[in-house]
């Protein structure tokens, strides 16, 4: 027995493919590969997925869809791909606006294969439907019109829908979270727009991104110093801060919320968007500053063996954080890997799409902890070092954060050349500078590979006014190796060499700007082509924007997350061989080994 | 190829069953119909499903499970049957600590078939187990040991988790609801104790019990009027106050929410059971009490067409409702039927074990409201019906509520005699007094079975300063054929007569009290041999217990009201007849029709 099928021609793409008789013409465009919008999950409420019909029957629509397709302005040829079954050989035009927007990642130059896809949505409800106004609850009435028995009301939602909001007649708009919640209830007045808020909360810089989620486009973004700063510098001083009594862990919290919601305002103030229109957030951080985010007592992260408490967290009421949004929104936290591998490092696997390619790779990420990330086919192994914070010009004599005056470049050309920040006299070295002085003086001889600095005065002469000690070289002589040896037992781990790498990604601001030829030479960056070396930036932010915009990506950030395995480097015995050897410098510049 | 079985005989009840070769005897039991507790799910953690194994092998038993047995004070002999596999003829010996025990309604008289399982349950956590202590997340390995992969950890639970309760070696408790998220992790000084609240969120009054969620045994209980009454005696009052302004919702809220904490306060002084020992609540109400408990706005019960806006809501945090409970406590709202018809009633359902019993019965709970509902075989209809307030003593021109010096019984003895509360001079009549006096009246002549009164006067003589008029008379009339005229058409809905029906429930305080003579005779309940009605008593409270003791029941009793269906009298074009006829009393007491 021969199925019948027919012919669905598809523009302006000039497919062709076969459909059964009854099929719904939704699921032929997208076994057909077009990136269909399915926002309502083929319910025939939203609109989204309507394609023009050119060649084939016009069966009448019914009242729902025929007032979807007058609000898009869309003529009468016009049908929902989903409500539309195939009953004859047809030809049917998709449109721009019934597509899928893929999500662009700006600044880091990584493109994303990913769709559209966030967690809220905003879906009109057509409360004329006499179903409304059976003894059947409004909230049933509810779950039966958008398909979803399971379907969650808070009961701020369950209030506007036993208030004057459900005036017959009055247009009002559902607000879905995950298609399984309902956050809101609103009037048509309250628009359709979307926003959302995607945060990277680092332990030196907060930096954020007001994002409209039904485009994908960064609305506005705003940075600042971490406030928690004044706690400590570090994230081993917060934690032990936070660990000697509970109300320093509420105190720290209190400044991150704080700052977030600061920039929050300041992002609202200058695009006009109002803080109740941001639905969604992101935060990627590392393993302490998400837990002290979300009020969670870090004495386990305090004393060995170092455990998170969490890695993956349901979403949250932002409420319950304390950030001022819309009052239902949620806030996802980028999950954790293992130990201190935090969120960051996933947003950044993320941003990355570290997982997705194949090859050999290994995601560097440089701050005062250093973690790495290696991939070997589909096994990934991570690890965290203390560098400590010399790339942040801290703890030496002459060092500075990389800002206004801080020497960020160097190089020799008959004595130092200096370039720094904002082009100022120079007031002090900053962690890029650090290396490229290194690195020259490693070229010149003034300096060994053993780190002895030559001559009797046992410093490094920058200006008349600044000078690296021989204490300050060891210092970086110890961050160097902390990461180097770092990535030499990750690679130890799979049995692979150097140049077993087929690419080497650096996240982080101080990647960014760092001169990859000195990195190499110092041995702070694995010996491989520089080709094969890119700065991702700010992956970490980058990646929460990600998550921000695709549910995908999320369950693949959760799945990825959980299968990461880690290495304590402490508990290796080749560690401190590993250590040892790491500290001396990789090799003279310019070749001569 | 015939499969090796083994005898496996159970004492004390002397019975033999086969168990397949590594059958694990938990399930062999609970086959053999043994009422096994299996309270961590055949985990091998709570230690509550221990049997004596007297003939057969005793394998060396796991660490934890040899210290839940010691610290049951269990001798050598004795091994969790979750975790024994039979490979042998065995003869094992159950423990009565170690079966399920059944509910006990008091009170109520109706006996309940359902075992304890409460959503709250206490687990003992050894975090001497060494996967505590890798770099796995604290709160994933918590997920392994309790081996519930989708464990929800709130944030106060995780932060108890990364705080110093976790030094090993210092036994913790994790307190779990639906075995599927942790509401805390206590120190093990916290105790093993479990309660739970059970309230009745009447109208006119408020009963709370305070209730031993492991025994099943109420601890306290307490009373009192509702706080609500001072801004509308009745429920369509509160709802039009409600209705006005939404400050008006949350006055009526707090009222309730208030009282509600009072009782327990009293209960928890009198009993010593602190505050924060209290985990769990159910609360039955009317549909709109509970809409305005919730802060749910109440319009679309203010107007026609008076639908509910949720039915069955999901366990909500006491917190949110204002409940100070322990902090993480939750709160079970008894599911709503239909329109008026709210949880009060499915409780009072749940309590009579109405769905699980055969034959035609109707079940008519007595108020300012009066709900319906009748069971033929599998179907249920429902529906409520304005019987006003008289049956409360209101608007009669002698009337009273129940309380000290009221009226409440009275026959004909050469003249009324009357029996009064508290037995102090009579100050007036309420409900049940009034059905007496009128069924003595009617019988005597003095009343017709058209209501009127005989005689110039126009009056009932009750003593020398009370005395009921011609419009007091029609009051209860009025009453008694709102209910009658909704049992009429009910049995009309299904075919039936009265004397189809079975059994006749009748449940709320003013029925306990009832003359069940008189109430046929007048037409407020059917006309059935005394012989087939009840009085259920305060059937709502008792519902509320068995929802707060057994799980099982809330699945049921949300099923249960998702079927029965709803008729709305106002809309029925034969309801002015019925009622019209429903006038006339039912018919001359004593026989003489």
């Amino acid at each position: 027995m021969t199925e019948t099928t027919f012919t669905v021609e598809i523009l302006p793409d000039r497919i062709k493919v076969r459909a059964r008789a009854g099929e719904v013409l939704a699921d032929v465009l997208v076994r057909a590969g077009i990136p269909l919008s399915l926002y309502c999950h083929q319910r025939g409420i939203c609109g989204k997925c309507a394609v023009r019909v050119l060649g084939g029957p016009l069966p009448f629509p019914a009242e729902l869809e025929a007032s979807l397709l007058e609000s898009r302005g869309l003529g009468p040829d016009h049908r929902l791909a989903c409500l539309y079954e195939v009953r004859s050989d047809i030809v049917v035009e998709t449109l721009a606006g019934s597509r899928l927007e893929k999500i662009a990642v700006l600044d880091t130059g990584v493109p994303s294969a990913a769709f559209i896809d966030s967690a809220v949505k905003k879906l009109p409800l057509v409360l004329e439907k006499p179903s409304l106004y059976s003894p059947t609850a409004v909230a049933d009435s509810l779950r039966a019109y958008l398909k979803s028995p399971g379907l969650v009301l808070p009961l701020a939602a369950l209030s506007k829908l036993g208030g004057t909001i459900l005036t017959p007649g009055r247009p009002v708009t559902a607000v879905l979270y995950d298609d399984r919640e309902i956050l809101d209830i609103e009037s048509e007045d309250a628009g359709r727009e979307i926003f959302g808020l995607a945060v990277d909360l680092g332990t030196s810089t907060v930096a954020a991104e007001l994002v409209d989620l039904r485009t994908g486009k960064v609305v506005d973004r705003a940075a600042a110093v971490n406030a928690q700063n004044s706690y400590g510098a570090d994230v081993v001083s917060r934690i032990t801060f936070a660990f000697e009594n509970p109300d320093n862990l509420r105190r720290l919290k209190n400044a991150a919320v704080q700052l977030i919601n600061d920039l929050v305002g300041t992002m609202s103030r200058r695009s006009g968007v109002p803080r109740h229109r941001i639905y969604d957030a992101v935060v990627a951080g590392n393993t302490a500053m998400n837990h002290i985010l979300c009020g969670v007592a870090v004495d386990s992260l305090a004393l060995a063996p170092f455990h998170a408490v969490f890695s993956t967290l349901p979403a949250l009421p932002a409420s319950e954080i304390g950030f001022t949004l819309h009052p239902q929104a949620r806030v996802y936290v980028a999950p954790n890997i293992k130990s201190f591998v935090g969120g960051d490092i996933t947003a950044g696997l993320v941003a990355t799409e570290f997982a997705a390619k194949s090859g050999t790779e290994i995601f560097i990420d440089l701050g005062t902890n250093g973690e790495i990330v290696l991939k070997k086919g589909r096994e990934f192994v991570t690890t965290s070092t203390a560098a400590g914070p010399a790339f942040e010009g801290m703890n030496i004599s002459c060092g500075m954060l990389a800002v206004a005056g801080a020497i960020h470049r160097a190089e020799w050309a008959n004595g130092f050349k200096f370039r720094t920040v904002d082009d100022l006299p120079p007031e002090g070295v900053c962690g890029t500078g650090l290396v490229d002085i290194l690195a020259a003086a490693l070229a010149r001889g003034i300096l060994g590979r053993d780190g002895r600095i030559a001559g009797p005065e046992k410093r490094i002469r920058l200006t008349d006014r600044l000078a690296l000690t021989q204490q300050d070289v060891r210092d970086v002589q110890l961050a160097v190796a902390a990461v180097r040896s770092g990535v030499r037992l990750m690679l130890r781990e799979f049995r692979l060499a150097a140049a077993d790498l087929d690419r080497v990604l650096v996240a982080g601001a101080f990647g960014s700007s760092l001169d990859i030829g000195n990195a190499v030479a110092l041995g702070l960056l694995p010996d491989v082509p520089e080709s094969k070396i890119a700065f991702v930036g700010n992956a970490s932010l980058a990646g929460a924007r990600l998550l921000l915009l695709s549910r995908p990506n999320r369950r693949a950030a959760e799945s990825l997350a959980a299968k990461i395995s880690h290495i304590s480097l402490a508990t290796r015995p080749d560690f401190q061989d590993a250590f040892v050897h790491a500290l001396e410098f990789n090799r003279y510049p310019g070749g001569e080994k």
